[in-house]
């Protein structure tokens, strides 16, 4: 069946709001079986959202509107809905009585605006909204639905969970869609596509590739009649792209590699302590993003200057002879975090994030060393992008080898 | 003018990522004087965005598209674009060329796929990309303007005001909208809100709040026949808005907490040194996002055990008595941040990110010190939200004062 979404509402055409709705369902829709293939934003207009509704009568089964259900004139999707279908607007007095008792509890006089949030047309069966007094509709009407639910994201996705995902579920019988998504990092957009280019021309698992600041991701998304075949046939095709990407996938789905590194540390019941220069504690911030990354992480030195290099104990001869921002210095970096914090690991972490070269490095160059105290694993890199994303691919990459050595 | 967006990309109607792009445009068209009455989500399917092309061509002057550039099979817009204008694609090779040296410049190879993104129709001019490879089209046919970018939110909005905006004013002629953003914080929406409220209902300018994490930002929007006179209008009514909330207005438009110290220590010739504890290196990351901070910004230390404390040389006595997170040790915190790296002030930075209760501290608590070399100035405050946002709001917090006392 296919799906669409409608958002309703002038302040995301101004660019004040953005839709967040339209992702949470679009994330929502493949686990109904449901095939999303349009979402649009329209503005409080009536006669824009009646031409909208129109064009996804004729290509959609399930029509999906969030917004515009609030108690002022602007608010117009159930006019516009009453309009598009040719059906009359009345008051559901039981509805009217029920707000009367809401702003009782709550101290407050009903505005006489509020009655318009209790007017609904025949075909369209009220909706509860457990959290605030705008109820969805639920309308079926020549073989389509159209579900219409308020603006405001937890009013939404609490009556989207409990009152319209188990009305679709009594409705749809017939194909489950699955996904699955593997993490890559180290190769481009066009590497991964091109290693990954024996399987895309399948329609069942489908895959495709995606840029994220954290590497290329692979989605594989599977139809099936039930959950489990869906992921039979998702299983396959990860096996088999695991045989060909297998050392550049570092987590699926919902993972990060803070919480992956923060598992492995903790499950070797091993402590870590940064030092960073230009990265600013971009490291540290991330690995203590993890709940409970106390377990594990000791603490971090961010040394951005050369007084402070010395106060960390970073001999100045040293630097003198090989420069800040060079492989000698992250080692030595990542050595005295692990010694001066007294950790099992250390990791250095320097680069060149402009607007200037360093010591004649060119911006995008970055070290990374880890001292595992037995051996620093160590190497050179070079980013493209802006300061922030030389930052992310930085500590990204060192997160990525503190996983491979961990391993 | 109408203008009207299209996003394009399977991710977007997956649900893996939220359409930024089309709100970062949505804000911009008013400047322009340009009416956006739809926005449109289609995946990487060549004929359903057809089908929205035709669409948009029949109701707008102006059609913007984002996403479905890159180099891989599924990016389709600048073939979905030339057969709905019925054009040939055809390789530029002097573009062919220029990647070529790119990929040398990064010492990478180019994938042949990438050569796709060199391909126009007739009626396209080729939009230079300054931050990946992807370029844009500016098509004219049939008086209508397709504008096509690629997605990355980075390389779509440097494309857009430097080489789309310029275009279009050329084009354009007739009212400007210009707005000013207020950016307050210590406030919250509703306080903000009802302290502005003699200005919400006038129509030019308008005055309208929303929330962000760094604080609750006033908008004023003013339309006039030239730019002069809207920023006229504007700033008569930010004089006003400033008789009123003028202690909570830390800056403008593109200003941010950070780059404003930062212009006040380096003005002030002042440094600055960071110790942090459960903020895990956060306030150092926002200071150092600021491109030469090393001017200012010495270093930071991120204690977050018992260990690194100590070898911070925090008095593991004076911890015992008042806790890890109290007034009293973040104020030493700070002293110890700045005596130990030598600077004129230091901060000290510590609150309960959760999971759990820290030594009774509920989740959200924070406390920030700031050692002026004088005298300290401390507080404490408790934030609801999650782990990031709490870290978020207390290096705000932290910001916000800072500034206050460099001012």
């Amino acid at each position: 069946m296919k799906a669409e979404i409608i958002s309703i509402g002038t302040e995301l055409l101004l660019g004040d709001t953005v839709d967040t709705n339209s992702a949470y369902l679009a994330g929502q829709l493949p686990l109904l079986g449901l095939d999303l293939n349009f979402i649009s934003m329209v503005g409080d207009n009536q006669g824009r959202l009646i031409e909208t509704l129109k064009q996804a009568w004729q290509r959609s089964d399930i029509i999906i509107t969030t917004g515009g259900l609030g108690p002022t004139q602007d608010d117009i999707t159930r006019e516009a809905i009453a309009e598009f279908l040719g059906e009359k607007l009345t008051i559901d007095h039981a509805l009217v009585q029920q707000f009367e008792e809401l702003f009782r509890y709550f101290k407050r006089e009903m505005p006489p605006t509020n009655i318009k949030q209790a007017s609904k047309i025949p075909s369209a069966e009220i909706v509860p909204n457990p959290r605030g007094t705008a109820p969805g509709w639920w309308v079926e009407n020549d073989n389509r639905i159209i579900v219409t639910m308020p603006g405001p994201p937890r009013e939404m996705e609490l009556m989207w969970t409990k009152e319209i995902v188990p009305r679709l579920q009594k409705r749809l019988s017939g194909a489950v869609i699955v996904s699955k998504t593997l993490k890559t990092f180290g190769l481009t957009e066009a590497e991964v596509d091109e290693r990954a280019s024996p399987f895309l021309p399948f329609t069942n698992p489908t895959v495709g590739t995606y840029a994220k600041i954290d590497g290329i991701y692979l989605r594989i998304t599977a139809k099936a009649q039930t959950e489990d075949n869906a992921k039979k046939l998702i299983i396959q095709r990860e096996n088999e792209i695991r045989g060909i990407l297998n050392d550049y996938i570092w987590g699926t789905d919902s993972d990060t590699l803070e919480s992956i590194v923060g598992n492995l540390l903790s499950s070797k019941k091993l402590t870590l302590a940064t030092m960073e220069s230009y990265t600013g504690g971009y490291l540290a911030n991330i690995i203590t993003n993890v709940p409970s990354s106390s377990k594990y992480f000791v603490g971090g030195l961010v040394a951005y200057s050369e007084s402070s290099r010395a106060a960390f104990g970073l001999d100045s001869q040293y630097i003198a002879k090989y420069g800040t921002v060079s492989l000698e210095i992250c080692e030595t970096m990542a050595t005295v975090a692990r010694e001066k914090l007294g950790t099992s690991v250390g990791v250095g972490l320097t680069g060149v994030l402009g607007p200037d070269e360093i010591e004649g490095q060119s911006i995008g160059t970055i070290f990374v060393s880890i001292d595992d105290g037995q051996r620093k694993h160590s190497f050179a890199r070079n980013y493209p992008g802006s300061r922030l994303q030389i930052k992310q691919r930085a500590v990204t990459a060192a997160l990525f080898e503190l996983r491979r050595i961990l391993l």
